[in-house]
């Protein structure tokens, strides 16, 4: 770690903090200066946390060294992990879709689209009971009902299902019915939540949230992680920037800059990171070819009587075309289906 | 609401709409134009919500004329709400102080602070016992001890208090302890716990998102008054922009919005607004000017050896000549303390 | 145009506002509301902005219902522009590579590096002979002496070269040397620029602002067809927002709403975009499998020693891995090089 | 400056750069770290800039010490700078109020604008003749004619006047007429421009880019001290965030951080930094109480006609108000009008 001391620091003020570096058994460094004094820390400054020297009136920026994460960090861990989503494999050869309508709404839509996506070669299923939504007067999900018409339409398809957890309290109840857990953008820093995530035993999929950097992500994950899940796939769905033509701004720079800080697959969401259906084949695409493992896509069988956002869903011709369009770029990148 | 069409629609597409709309009790509009249609809904747009009228394929983009906000815009109900925070009204005459150490640590800091932001005047007291941190190797509060220690503090002194709680399933032991609920920027969106907070009795002070625009904010706040509980404050804390020359971007523009279309208390946080101790009497003094309600300041008896949020912490002695510099413009804002 | 009026406006403001719209050709609308009143105008809007509608005090919002550019929109011309920038056709089957240098050095780095992207596949050089830097203590170009280096390598390569203009005094200048200009970033809202080269016959490469929206780009790619030169190729760089992990956000989303908004064509500049030399090619293969019609790459001979932004450009031996690891993604979409 | 080096780069990948820094006179240091090698450079770091140690594949991540910018550092020079304004002075005991329409449209909008703000207590006069506007359809000012009237306005009142140049070949031009230049958001980085103007003996207003950090505003504002011209004023005008129910951000944290970091006035642009017309006044007066030392408005004797930005106008009697509103929060602030 290194300390920038603000212009006028005195010695004494130096002394005091490199004896806090010394009290926790890293080696200290005094770098007085022409303008500034710079002081360092050589160790684990993961160490130094507790110490909290950013609060010394003498300090007027802090240059960290090492990552804040350790535990999804690849330089700890070199290797690519791999999740197992009841038997596909995410993070390896296969590039997964995970497909599926925004909420479940009712047992004819969620089978209707279930085996449509299924036919047309998605991996696994997906579909929301419980929906957070900007509005109280928008429509909340089915809550438990909708978990069971899930469950019972992955059932029928075979295809393993994966559904949102809004709640620390509904963690063991979704456990029941789904596969795997996503954890939606607005929750991406529940503490809470990724704390009893971490104490389950099925894999976690982390939405970036809106405002959150990549590093945010990463701490996130390693929350779950460090309560002793390693099965946490990444995913990108957009930042909120001032562009307003698009419902969000898909950040794929984070696809090769997470897939070199850490070794958690990652997938990306062209539903919500654009919010309109002529652009999520072609960001699609772009997510395989700048490394991505899968992604999630919004499929209903009727988009136009959607309750939640039908305006990005594609309809099961269109999905048809979509698996089409996007298998050579999926060849491309050296993957497949 | 105004339905702006695709080029290229048909009558027959635009007659879909315009039954859809009259279905539901509204006077449906049919504007050709050179270029493109335009439709219209005259009467209470908000009954349109359920009709999904934006996953039309032949709808390009919708531009609402009402608010989607109800209980708390200031057009429903222009009076001021007046909130109650045990015998301290906020919203009124007096502009509001509320003030304590970011994370309570141990009685006697607690207590320390609580004397000290007494004796200078202020008029509750802050402390947070549940800390949501970026990272899992941070501080993450004291939980229930925390609170006895606040309610402690808050005894002794005679000021009530206010803390974050994170968690529907804490609703119920914070409000044996505390006055008042805060709600973090991370959880402005967590529903179920607004919905929970919307059953108390005990107000709210709601914090803005980091990514949450005012109507994000709004319409958070009818969450918890629609389900029952119109005392809402809301808060101002900064939003997360481009710029990192301050921990955030201190939005002052919402104040005179938020006042405008809102009759809820309002607000400012320049503690974490700025994350700078030298800019957060500027900025109190700001907040005044433009016509908050009232400011939330992080004092800690000791910053140096503050577990959270130290650099941005006031001591004692600053947090006096905080007050003595604030007081001229709470008065030329015509309002006391 | 749709006009919002405020709360509690009178009969006669809205009438105010409706002569206005009669007055220039257009046809009036009064729509009264329950809560608003809300007034239409129907014909070619572009019409009122002369009237500045939005200035009248009863106006709350104004809902534009077509694109304010008109000559670069697609609804007005559905065919693809194609750009001849001297014998390289842009938008069309081929893929186009742009590559070279940041800054123009000296006539030793120009050329080895000209030879080896040349040698590579590439199809046109660029090369900056004047450099706009945010410290003036940062090298800021050859001038003159910079543009004769470059047209010297351009000459003896045979490839068509591109640089970048800063200032309307300059543009004659620039047009004896360079092939196509390139306008920056900083000087994407340089209207008296704009407007200058429109009044060229060479192609501009115009590259979004930083905070520009995709709309504030083709208005001022209007700036430039609307006096009279209509080879204007588009070029998203990156924007700025909260995250800092990359150099700029790449915001490959804007290239399939350029490309169904506007007949001109697009290429991406993952150089800028990312800021890292890693992250280049995999941005580049994301560019090519959403739709752009090529790209526009930093290459340096010994980026080490770089005058300007060695940390994000290609060796040519990376440049030409480049080269291999883009083909099947341009394949994939129906591109060649 | 402070040099992190990527994991496993080696010793002598570290003594290329170590050399590097001993060769123009700094003290390098070599301090290997348990997982990283961070390097240290003492002394003016300025001189690295030439090196562009950041290009080397060796480094990771730079973090510097001292501030980019030098003379308009307080560091480097600790007394406020006075700006003479045609002998009103800024940046000392006087809370300037410079104001006037945002276009000069004809004679008498100007002079009547004019007077009404010198019989109100305005210090100076602003009118633009030279617009940049977004739309090529839109107003872009009278040139000349308008730099004429503005002028014979400023006669005729007494007050010194301020109009934007946007062009090097104007500058000569615009020195005629006005008593200050104005460089508006979109040329804070149009560094021919600020050179230029550096070359004058007129103040400048320098306006904040609308994605410019304070860092960014520094160094643009470096670049005219620089070529030998001190009198420049900086301008925060808003920036661009998410939030879109304000035109603009106004970032008033950039006033304690502009005046702690630097020793030149600073001044606020409530009108463009809200865009509404309701939040000027709330806005000025948040300003003179975080310390700025004036504030720029627009005001227009009649805004519904006016041609430019009339919905964030004040007319005359709107003016006369805001000012007596404002003058309680100078006080405040120990100013005076």
């Amino acid at each position: 770690m290194i300390i920038i001391m603000r212009p006028g620091t005195t010695r004494q003020e130096a002394e005091e903090i490199l004896n806090q570096i010394e009290s926790v058994g890293l080696k200290p460094l005094y770098m007085p200066g022409t303008e500034r004094t710079v002081l360092g820390a050589i160790g684990d400054e993961r160490k130094l946390a507790g110490l909290h020297i950013e609060n010394h009136p003498g300090v007027d920026r802090i240059a960290p060294v090492l990552t804040p994460y350790k535990l999804v960090s690849r330089e700890c861990h070199p290797a690519n992990t791999l999740v197992n989503l009841r038997g596909i494999i995410v993070g390896g050869k296969r590039f997964t879709v995970i497909a599926g309508p925004c909420a479940v709404e009712n047992p004819e839509q969620m089978l209707l689209t279930a085996l449509a996506v299924k036919d047309t070669g998605a991996h696994c299923l997906r579909g929301g009971a419980y929906k957070p939504r900007s509005s109280p007067y928008s429509f909340q999900g089915l809550g438990e009902e909708g978990l069971k018409i899930l469950r019972d339409a992955s059932e029928k398809t075979g295809l393993p299902c994966v559904t949102e957890v809004i709640e620390t309290e509904d963690v063991s109840l979704v456990e029941q019915y789904a596969d795997a857990f996503q954890v939606g953008a607005r929750n991406m820093q529940n503490f809470r939540l990724l704390k009893a995530l971490g104490r389950s035993r099925k894999p976690v999929i982390l939405k970036r949230g809106m405002s959150a950097t990549v590093e945010d992500l990463l701490l996130a994950a390693e929350y779950v992680v460090s309560e002793g899940n390693p099965q946490v796939i990444l995913c990108e769905r957009g930042i909120r920037t001032f562009e307003t033509a698009t419902r969000n701004t898909l950040d794929l720079n984070a696809i090769p800059y997470l897939k070199q800080h850490s070794h958690l697959p990652v997938i990306v969401d062209p539903s919500h990171g654009t919010g309109v259906r002529e652009y999520v084949t072609p960001m699609a695409k772009a997510a395989a070819a700048c490394g991505a493992d899968g992604v999630l896509i919004e499929v209903h069988h009727n988009p136009k009587a959607a309750l939640s956002d039908g305006h990005q869903s594609l309809d099961p011709t269109q999905f048809s075309r979509f698996m089409d369009e996007l298998r050579p770029f999926v060849e491309a990148a050296g993957r497949e289906f």
